[in-house]
């Protein structure tokens, strides 16, 4: 064996938290990293070398209040988590084509949080691999590649599913929209085309279902028909969007009509984080179920896990085409039992009840500032998922892109990490991990209440 | 919150290795798992609760010696990868937004196996992940969709990657071959369409890379330009094909010289399993150089992690579309370290060397079982991946599916798992954990001698 390349062959170590200076890394990342994935904060990006439920740490020990990871979902290194991981690591991680009994509970369990109709599971690695077999199974399903996905949707990062991403296929070297991908209007009533202050009194769901029905129209007048409908239950790149009752159910009903089935993506706003169900779909009525749901991120609480549920059906009709399906690492015992867990926590903590209570209890302590700071244009949540839509003004609700931006960086001076998104990148994002507090709620309230002071008093906002 | 169904809760723990009686963990895998997932041995399928080294161990502590879990690559459990994954999952597991250390010294780490210019890393979660962000940069650095693959290849199970998989669109329900996807023969000497006893003389690699080139042509004369070839080293599915000598370089030549680009998957083969390289591509010659390597199931020894390495200007290309690839759990610390401990143990215990001894030990006592057994036709590898080609004639070299069946269930009963694949099905194929050793070989081919002496005797073979 040759030694092809002369570079040094260090190795990295979990002993310890820092093993290089902060510079070397920066150098090390822009020398071998792909300059496709991006940093935080590019210009002065954090090293976190450390975390512990709502809270990371820096190489100087700094802690941050963490108001965007909901991967780390019942806490960053939850204890139950971790050991549960841990001890199966020891004994067991291989293949889902052997039985295992972790595999088979995990199953079992999940679907107990579904309506009876979602009884069957697979078990994949990522949100986009989720997605990516929930569109193999409505294509196999249906004989349609037809799909009509939301504006500003994100829905993952392989091939099939930028596809179906208008967040991404958008952009300027996005490839644009493909014949297959039909993209319905974003169910937002608060800058979007049909908006609660001007539509007073109507139903604004059915509104806007009427512009999913219109595209099958058009589709069908084409000779086509969809494979599938898919949306986030609750649209987090779009900017926090909640859509209005009865949204899903009259959707859900012109795509049966024509013959295509229902994807809800609950890779980002699953497991518990909306506080009053497990699921975000079920928001919109008990009678509003899906035939296919992904799910992912907060799964594994850091560790790459995701789901496909769906019906017996849906499923029959996948297997009916006999090509099998085989996800190496998807179902093994590890992943398997770290989910368990994870469901354990948000048991066993009342996560779900936590989540309501400091989600209302933020949401009001935000809607309060919106008193003082016409720039607060909106306030909207459900849970622990919430945004806060900064405008120029609130009559036009002109996003103000600036004002966010400035935000950011002014938080993470305050140590807390906050996200903004949305098409303006206007919108303040906050979906930490569900032991985030009252105190936390507090905390993030009033430095945005200094924040917003600063940003008034600057001539140039 | 409603409970929305009545079915049983119940936890999946590691602290039980088993859980459940094994009918109960059948009939929960048919009651709530995608029908589409296959088991190993269907009819009577394995649990499997524990795993250390090359033997892992059913519910009632028999002992099976592991010839085919490759993903395993150092060994089931193996503690130093164990202590090092445990140790950062209580420590810290985020998203690559943040800088850390392990992602950094792992993706420095990884290029020094690799020829020089192949230096920019993305990780990822899976082998499908990695080859379809393959197809993504290739797509944007050529500008075209044109994708080359191998007869009988598979490369994943994402949608993208199904579509470049003969091995799956070539089944009744799998959709058949796409407009932009052209099959390549697969450069199989025993049985492809050139056969070394056939032409005996000739350049093999050659005669096969001319096929490349007459498809490229093909594609020309239609205005179309290949994005990418893609192909395993040493293609596993197919049976366990080791590509006849020139034929990459060949092959290569023609995809450049048409604006092509060239990925090489390792997710099967790479890692030292061939024993005399870290990647397979290298045993072509050391002027061989992919422009994109994906990495995969040995990376993490049963964690998911993968990875896609590329040069730093087909990385630009990707750059450039202004597309920024965030992967969720791609480059977490713990994956990293992980990866990393693989990488050391393949270095502090030698593996490399013992692969490419005992893989040599191995293939000379089944090339010795072949004076005895004229239904082994061929005996192929490189290292620890090796195939045993079972035929009904040596002349003809029809393939001896039945027989390779029979011995497969007797291998089972005799405790060595084994596996089979290749078009015909008849190819017995091993990829062991490289701490296989002389011994495990000797019982593999005592257990084979024996099996085949029964086959011999039996009228109906």
């Amino acid at each position: 064996m040759k030694e092809v390349n002369e570079k040094p062959h260090r190795r990295a170590t979990s002993a310890k938290q820092e093993q290089i200076p902060r510079q070397e890394t920066i150098s090390l990342r822009q020398k071998y990293v792909g300059p496709s994935c991006k940093l935080f904060f590019t210009s002065d990006p954090l090293k976190i070398v450390r975390a512990k439920g709502q809270y990371m740490y820096n190489e100087k020990s700094e802690e941050y209040l963490d108001c965007i990871n909901n991967v780390a979902h019942v806490g960053h290194c939850h204890e139950h988590v971790v050991t549960a991981g841990n001890n199966q690591n020891a004994i067991l991680n291989t293949n889902n084509r052997f039985l295992h009994d972790n595999l088979v509970l995990l199953a079992e369990r999940l679907t107990s949080t579904f309506p009876q109709e979602l009884n069957t599971v697979f078990l994949v690695n990522s949100g986009s691999e989720a997605n990516d077999l929930a569109l193999r199974i409505a294509r196999a399903h249906t004989g349609s590649r037809e799909v009509i996905c939301q504006d500003h949707a994100y829905h993952g990062h392989v091939t099939s599913l930028i596809e179906i991403s208008p967040y991404k296929f958008n952009l300027p070297g996005g490839g644009g929209c493909p014949e297959h991908t039909h993209v319905a209007l974003v169910p937002d009533v608060y800058r979007g085309k049909y908006r609660d202050k001007d539509h007073q009194g109507e139903d604004l769901g059915q509104k806007y279902a009427e512009n999913v029905k219109d595209i099958i129209e058009k589709m069908q007048s084409e000779g086509k028909k969809p494979s599938c409908f898919i949306a986030e239950s609750l649209q987090s790149c779009g900017g926090q969007i909640i859509p209005p009752p009865n949204y899903l159910r009259e959707v859900y009903k012109h795509v049966r009509n024509a013959g295509g089935i229902c994807i809800a993506d609950e890779v980002q706003v699953g497991f518990g984080r909306v506080g009053t169900h497990w699921w975000a779909f079920q928001l919109q009525g008990e009678d509003v179920v899906p035939d296919i749901v992904t799910l992912g991120k907060p799964m594994g609480n850091g560790f790459p896990v995701s789901a496909v549920v769906t019906t017996a059906d849906v499923a029959d009709s996948f297997k009916k085409t006999g090509v099998a399906y085989f996800n190496t690492f998807g179902g093994n015992p590890v992943s398997c039992v770290i989910a368990s867990a994870v469901m354990d926590v948000i048991e066993d903590e009342k996560l779900m009840d936590r989540a309501k209570e400091v989600g209302f209890y933020l949401k009001s302590g935000l809607q309060q500032l919106m008193e003082k700071h016409p720039i607060i244009g909106d306030v909207r949540g459900e849970g622990l998922f919430v945004g806060i839509d900064l405008v120029k003004s609130r009559e036009t609700r002109e996003p103000h892109t600036k004002a966010a931006e400035h935000a950011l960086s002014r938080f993470r001076e305050e140590k807390i990490l906050m996200q903004r998104d949305g098409p303006f990148e206007n919108i303040l994002k906050m979906k930490p991990p569900l032991q985030f507090s009252k105190e936390n709620a507090d905390r993030v309230v009033s430095v945005l209440d200094l924040i917003l002071e600063e940003i008034c008093a600057l001539d140039s906002y």
